[in-house]
């Protein structure tokens, strides 16, 4: 669970995006990817592989839709509604869809006019580690667990710009479930992979508290836990993008998904990695020239 | 754009997918892979990555809404209503998200209540290879052009089965534009590949005639066609499963999105992958144990 800075967002250099070869922003606050940034892609991806496999992490492919009820268990519609993509279908009885395919499914703005849809019960992947508790819920774990995986993951925002804030993104998440002693010896080790490898490769970031985007943060009481005792530590690059986070979530999710360690909910943290934030990050601090990025490994 | 049989499935051996390591099917018609079946899927996606390659095809990366405003060229909601999944996202006036918060966003049968929607303006990709003809839309083409790509694919189906049928899965597709002949020696070629592939590993697959799902099919012109000169044939396993597909385009796309090649309206065709139906036959014909499976490259 990480979230991102909602400042405005300033850039080193001024890239045209629409003349980057191999990349294509679309105004629905998507990306595509071919050439030399998918290269740049896959190579970011497996650098956040290996130092997940050097802390023992196994990989996990999940899918899209998660069912509302998880979600529910930890009062996501209540604190992220403004956030969330619901996948939608119509009601599939023939006379309805006759409706629809009768009726103009597309109006001039561009809208679709949907007939009666089917029962709605699930979401789009907010973030990528939610998966995980709920994998792993009633389970009794004899040992700390690391895990990863890369997931698209799905935030509505009121705007959108290239790699910086998407409707659809990349997030790539390394996992740690255990003690919490065992999870912050995670968090720290991880923290210093990561640190390390910004100043071998000199890309400035700072590492600052943030908070997630709770809706009407003033009158929750998680946001404000939150804030008293900090949790989430951003990857901030040119003082404004927070390329990826570590995340301490104490017990949180062990809790709510009855995770257990050592006779105990289990704690859990992450540290993840925006993968089209950090390209962005890329991009504009070494051009966007390949002869001049830094060796990825 | 491909389809598989609509037909009930049987399997050689009777897998409990329930008690597959690594694999884990969920009710709402999608599949999670870590351990050795995810290696599977991993290989096998190398496996056609190295065809798309022998092809000469660029590799691309799309993101996962299509706006509906380009399919509705191919008139695609009249033709596929049963099938589309539309990403909805909550009005995101404070007043609409707060009575969202107020009322109980989930009934107990686990089904969302959403209040005011925003604008529908998007669908769920349904076909890895739309992107392409949306991408390369108005060019004119100095060659034929090989692309690839792999993406999560969405269809609403009135039941699912692990791996078989899935609301989502994974697509992976190897695409030519390009003049007539061009376009049939490049699916000749690639097809000629998969089977030789096939008779190599042993795995039993037969080439049948097929068309796309239309809705109404007796009302659909563009079915009729299909019907009366097939484009589509599948490589179907078991007798019933298609795991893949060789589709003849003819200039469809071309013309909707006015690519043109030589002259005239492109011609397209692509030989499609459905990964998730692959590992299917894998497990099911060489067994899951990974010392019995054979040796993809």
């Amino acid at each position: 669970m990480k979230t991102f800075l909602g400042k405005p967002m300033a850039s080193e250099r001024s890239i045209d995006w629409n003349l980057l070869p191999g990349y294509r922003w679309h105004e629905n606050g998507q990306s595509t990817f071919s050439g030399a940034p998918l290269k740049l892609y896959q190579k970011l991806d497996r650098l956040f592989l290996q130092w997940a496999g050097e802390r023992g992490a196994a990989e996990h492919r999940f899918p899209t839709f998660i069912p509302a009820r998880e979600l529910d268990r930890l009062d996501y519609f209540r604190s992220f509604p403004h956030l969330v993509t619901f996948p939608v279908t119509l009601d599939p009885s023939k006379d309805n869809l006759a409706a629809f395919v009768r009726g103009a499914p597309l109006d001039d703005a561009g809208h679709l006019q949907l007939a009666a849809s089917a029962p709605i019960a699930d979401v789009l992947t907010p973030a990528a580690c939610y998966h995980f508790y709920i994998q792993f819920q009633d389970e009794r774990l004899a040992q700390p667990r690391y895990v990863t995986t890369r997931a698209t993951c799905f935030r509505r925002e009121d705007h959108y710009a290239p790699l910086q804030r998407q409707w659809s993104f990349s997030m790539r998440e390394i996992v740690c479930l255990g003690t919490a002693d065992e999870v912050k010896a995670f968090l720290a080790g991880g923290r210093a992979t990561v640190e390390g490898f910004f100043k071998k490769i000199g890309l400035p970031i700072e590492w600052q508290n943030a908070t997630d985007p709770f809706f009407e943060p003033a009158r929750s009481s998680k946001y404000l836990m939150q804030k008293l005792d900090p949790v989430k530590i951003e990857m901030v690059f040119n003082g404004d993008l927070a390329i990826g986070s570590v995340n301490f979530h104490r017990n949180y999710f062990g809790e709510a998904f009855r995770i257990t360690r050592a006779g105990a909910d289990a704690y859990s943290g992450c540290i993840a990695f925006g993968v089209e934030r950090w390209i962005f990050a890329f991009l504009t601090h070494f051009g966007t020239d390949e002869a001049g990025w830094p060796v990825l490994t």
